[in-house]
């Protein structure tokens, strides 16, 4: 079976996760409380962090999840319940982000608890992708094969920031704000950790053809499509 | 006319209720309740307890109506308004899911309908999907024709999951706690039935080609897509 | 340019409407009401009401669509505007919904307003729909031309449903519950009245090659896909 | 790699976010308030206009980010974050909506500041997609290359639009009311600017091979698809 539907599927949950953690943003009405809504918004600062840097992890793990299945050729049916854990965690995002602002607001233990909520949640994510990642090698569902180098590479990667997510679980009891920190800073490194070489803008399609390069991108391959671009299209 | 957009359709329906449903998780924000987190949380365990299940059910209708149309050829007007009545019961999982959360914890008469309730769209939904399957079969709409024996399979299976749901409706009055259990194990069974002799990873693509496997696969057939990986892909 | 993306779009919108009208079912969590969930639910009678209507009438708007752009073979720019005109009133489908159907519950002159709206929508909804069908044929963008009668036999078609709704509009004034039951009632129409001999089910792909039935399917024509199965595939 | 995944992404997230602009919409129901339905409404015209207004904004946008991809041949990482910063802007019209209307009514500073929020974002959009815009030109991602005068008429169309947005940030704190026209105006703009001549209706594909209307046209060019439809299609 082509992955084209659990794409779809994927994609249709990621928009609306993605969409929905504004919708959490919402101020209340005027009236309703005595605040004015610049010292509502500056209060809110921690919904406004949490929000960005959520939407930045949910954003990061759909290009990922889009380079993975760019090259997987063939999906069976553990795959789609591997994919389901991953979306779980997902979809969970929404729920773990209000809850961690609202109580990151008046700090203590409730707020280190919530804290470690959020960042287990984007473990158990990165966790899941690293088994998708698994399962597409190890049951040779690629379109083409990575050589060990890209393996390698990507399993570094998705160490990093499950480790740094694991740390920020626990670092939640002593610095609420610090695990906060560190969800962010794991979304700027996987924002630019795979594009070396790409932000001086060295001309089109620079970094092709480059070995090292080449290694460091897991989900690279050739485009089947009908388009049929293959020659220099690895540098996605 | 194929399936391709009632796919899409329903694929976006599928992915918004799957996504809602952790929308309903919202615990009161501090400061409206005299509550901690750790108390909400500990409190809400229904909540959570119904939301894993609900996601789980909704995630395996969606691989199964995958698997489904995979092997859809043709689409008339009576199919689309077959699948339409699965969507329905599908839409109102979020709303089934929360109301059977919320009365869960206070228990009583209450607990008991709000339980029937949740299980009966469980049955509403099993049931439309028998028919969407029955249709397809009789009407010949199908790209690979199933054998006697993959149908009778499926027909057993749909059964026990129908038969679970529709006793949980009458266990609900008796416990309520009961009922939600029924449609857990339901949603492990299905999880895990139609995929024996996989978990055990005899390697890659194991258990194409056995005869018993196949045959216990309604929906099976080959891939007549682009990439023409027509050999070995009936094992989903 | 070809329709696909037109129709992903439009099929997300109307994924995302259809869900979202099961969200505003939500009952008030035990607790905050002294009224029970048995009261409650024979209370809110006229929101499940106005729910099912609401999802039937989205419902066969997406089939309608779905078979409209099925012989779209060309979509210009005017073409997406009013296409964006018909998602205007399908996205505010949901709002109405409640508005209609926590205001009748009380009654009076604010229900006849509530009603009135709820049926202007749909009214609009139709109206739309109308000229992007009449869009479509003007500027030849269709792959197979209709024959004159299929077109008169749709204009007829879109009349019915347009008087119903727009009369609606003024009963909702003398009866609140009339212009619900009327909008029920256009709903069953518009699901039955485009499949005659179908319900008997004369076997397999009945009714093709029946001029008669033909006529009334504007929408239809061959299938230009890869599955090629171009010849009785016009029942649809 | 090609545009196919992005594309269906972010048609999930307009298709939720227009949806959802709509749901803010919620009138309280009857009993918590003394304000009748026909008082609410004409209350709540900010939030109408307010609707109207952002409806109109994210329905173009799409088509715009439609006609944009429909000539990008080359997708690239840069290109996806460039896309996800774009959709950050248009997930936060739903918010920054809401709160513009609630705020609107009460007047005063606090409106300016919200009048500044929603401006604020709409050129955040803007700013995004003449980056999104810029890339595909420089990269040499489209299919077909833009002749010089489509690129300068595409840079003066961006221009005003921004220009005016930023405009109407700075004149939210003389008049809120004004910022909200100008965003409509905006709107009103972009939805005829770029059909002249279509208007009139000269027949079906009118316009095609006028060499000025194609000039104006960035994001046109023959659809390399499998309708081959080549010839006539660039007046899309």
């Amino acid at each position: 079976m082509e992955s084209g539907r659990l794409e779809a599927f994927s994609d249709g949950v990621f928009a609306v996760a993605i969409t929905l953690l504004a919708l959490e943003l919402a101020v209340p009405h005027p009236g309703l409380h005595h605040h004015s809504l610049t010292d509502q918004l500056s209060e809110h600062w921690p919904s406004f962090a949490a929000y960005l840097i959520s939407f930045l992890t949910i954003g990061i793990i759909w290009v990922n999840h889009h380079t993975l299945f760019h090259n997987v050729a063939h999906v069976d049916r553990p795959l789609l319940f591997i994919n389901l854990l991953l979306l779980f965690f997902v979809v969970s995002i929404p729920f773990v982000t209000t809850t961690f602002a609202d109580y990151l607001r008046d700090g203590g233990f409730q707020a280190s608890v919530a804290g470690a909520i959020y960042n287990g949640v984007f473990a158990g994510m990165g966790v899941s992708f690293g088994v998708l990642f698994w399962w597409t090698i190890r049951h040779e569902h690629l379109k083409t094969a990575l050589p060990p180098g890209a393996i390698l590479a990507a399993v570094i990667r998705f160490g990093i920031g499950n480790v740094a997510y694991l740390a920020a679980v626990g670092i939640a009891f002593v610095s609420p704000a610090a695990a906060l920190l560190i969800s962010g800073l794991v979304a700027v490194y996987y924002m630019f950790e795979q594009t070396p070489g790409r932000k001086g803008g060295q001309g089109p399609r620079e970094g092709t053809g480059n070995g090292a390069d080449k290694a460091r991108q897991f989900g690279a391959g050739r485009d089947t499509g009908a388009a049929g671009d293959a020659g220099p299209d690895q540098d996605f």
